[in-house]
């Protein structure tokens, strides 16, 4: 079930925390990759490469201007598409039917997302119908998607935390 | 089963909008209010005040400088205070012994946590041991709380969506 983000509309120096914070969710709960369109921000790809090159895992991140065709060719390669939004369906409604597709592109929008992707993408999804957050929407969705067992991927990196119930235990394999 | 949220060490201008992200998932998730502290925001409290107004529901935002006398506060009145950091303990091995507890205190850092706060919480709890955001982190804290039922809460505004799978539908009641 390979699942694809793709992140709209970054803006420098606006977005610059929220798109890294969207990268990180993409990977840490188990999608393949992240595109980012918008404004190009090297730094922004560095950033979440340093992260993965550290904690470990495959995880793709790259940007391209053009996000029209990023959504024509993942569904040319026969993936549905889907834009999460306050506006759509809300995700107990219709995780069913998503999670029956194979392949996945989730879109999430930044502040203004342009009005062509309603009509590219195959459904809308809300994590619920009130205002909140990209990085919270896709977050829940990830979750939910791959029904909470992103939370116990193992990512064999070089670095790894050891969980605590009170302070910080890393080891650190380099 | 009352949630309220601390959300640590706000900076300004970098944490403006990550800020208001939590404030915005605090609220849709289902807590009482947030309690933000660092460097003091009227624009933040007063952007998350203004959704409450329009989307409605009951929710407390508001600024205290001492996070320390705010988490002593909590304890004093029972509240189970729980620190979210990929350090500790992952929230599947820990959710059903925090959800035993009837009032919860749920503390997000931002990017450095002050190390006092490791020894004034109850328990470190950990969305994954992965780095990524104290706004999904957040999220998925309490949809897994709530056992996903604050997806469907009923908040009863002045303005209301109505979920379509292409497009935006908003019922307007002023």
């Amino acid at each position: 079930m390979p699942v694809w983000i793709l992140r709209l509309g970054h803006r420098l120096p606006r977005d610059e925390r929220i798109s890294t914070h969207c990268g990180l969710v993409a990977r840490a709960f188990g999608s393949e990759g992240i595109i980012f369109s918008g404004q190009e921000d090297k730094g922004l790809l560095e950033s979440i490469q340093r992260i993965t090159n550290k904690w470990g895992g495959l995880f793709e991140v790259r940007y391209e201007k053009n996000w029209k065709n990023v959504i024509k060719n993942f569904k040319s390669q026969g993936y549905y598409t889907v834009l999460l939004t306050m506006y759509g369906i809300n995700l107990p409604d219709i995780i069913d039917k998503v999670r029956k597709k194979v392949n996945l592109l989730v879109i999430v929008g930044s502040e203004k997302v342009p009005g062509d992707v309603y009509g590219l993408c195959d459904a809308q999804v809300a994590v619920g119908n009130q205002p909140h957050s990209e990085i919270a929407a896709l977050a829940i969705f990830l979750d939910r998607y791959f029904k909470g067992e992103c939370l116990n991927k193992e990512f064999s990196g070089k670095i790894k935390v050891m969980p605590q119930l009170k302070g910080k235990k890393i080891i650190n394999s380099t």
